[in-house]
């Protein structure tokens, strides 16, 4: 087992990447990526959910027009589509929790990315015809992946203008975060 | 920066732990837990969160009460609920990729985790009175937390009865998991 710091120092570093050298993936890290993503744990363990990976450099850019937040998909190096199957009524919460192990063990290997939700309905159609996904799945979060352009690649003023006129930086304090025991407003 | 596999198969490696040793959290290893599961990233970077810490025995066991499924609480050193903004449309994502961080910066501590969600509706209103959690927030998801009760505290035949009637154990095969392109049926 390594260090546990390095880890709990790996998940807190993990950040938001949509500057993308021209460089593609390390097949054997994108491997690794999908394993990692494949062992995710879902609600009854019902895994309601498959992937398409995306590197195609048409599609990528077809899909950054699925999104009004979604440009970066143009400049990735790939992209992981997630398809869920909406029957599940967790389907949404082990979403979230597929995205956070793809983005974690993609920056275990070097690698950025940021989500890109397709909406509204108009767009997620699209998409869902663009890569042949079934009347019974639902399509509507990409995962952008790619080495980050420079050191700088992690920072929000590298975003697009709608993006950084719409974000804070930063978290909130621990005190407004942690409650202990009861609710404390 | 860690050695990448490292992290990769430490998410590969998260299980559900359902059996806990008598011995409460380390309160560092506690405050590194939150201070991931505060540094995770939502939709907009709006943080629709706060996360209340219960290690209070009776209300432990108040909490297991409240759902069909959340038994281990009874046992759990500790739990972290979860208290969702549910204006936010992306919230119930958002809580996913928010226990993916709890559950991997706990794995990496050398504790582990089970979900539990507080269903159905009545429950969820019974958790909430408990806890104090105010009528716009919502908090149907607690994890608890407590270090294994033994090496065998991942394996599934661990787990009560009607957890291990419901669940099948492993994970779908890769070639039904990864679609390249396009989707493949």
């Amino acid at each position: 087992m390594p260090d546990q710091k390095d880890l709990v120092d790996l998940i807190k570093s993990l950040r938001a990447v949509r500057r993308y050298a021209d460089r593609p993936i390390d097949p054997a890290a994108m491997e690794r990526i999908l394993d990692a993503a494949r062992w995710t744990g879902s609600a009854k363990n019902r895994q309601p959910w498959s992937v398409i990976v995306i590197e195609d450099r048409a599609a990528l850019e077809s899909l950054a027009d699925c999104g009004p937040y979604a440009g970066h998909l143009a400049d990735a190096a790939a992209a992981i589509m997630l398809v869920m199957d909406p029957a599940f009524p967790a389907a949404a919460y082990d979403a979230g929790r597929l995205s956070q192990n793809i983005m974690l063990a993609a920056w275990a290997e070097g690698i950025g990315s940021c989500i890109a939700f397709l909406f509204p309905e108009e767009n997620h159609q699209r998409a869902r015809a663009l890569l042949g996904v079934p009347d019974d799945r639902e399509a509507w979060t990409a995962i952008a992946l790619g080495y980050p352009e420079d050191e700088r690649a992690t920072r929000l003023d590298r975003s697009p203008s709608n993006v950084t006129s719409e974000v804070t930086p930063g978290r909130i304090d621990p005190g407004q975060f942690v409650h202990r025991e009861r609710y404390s407003g």
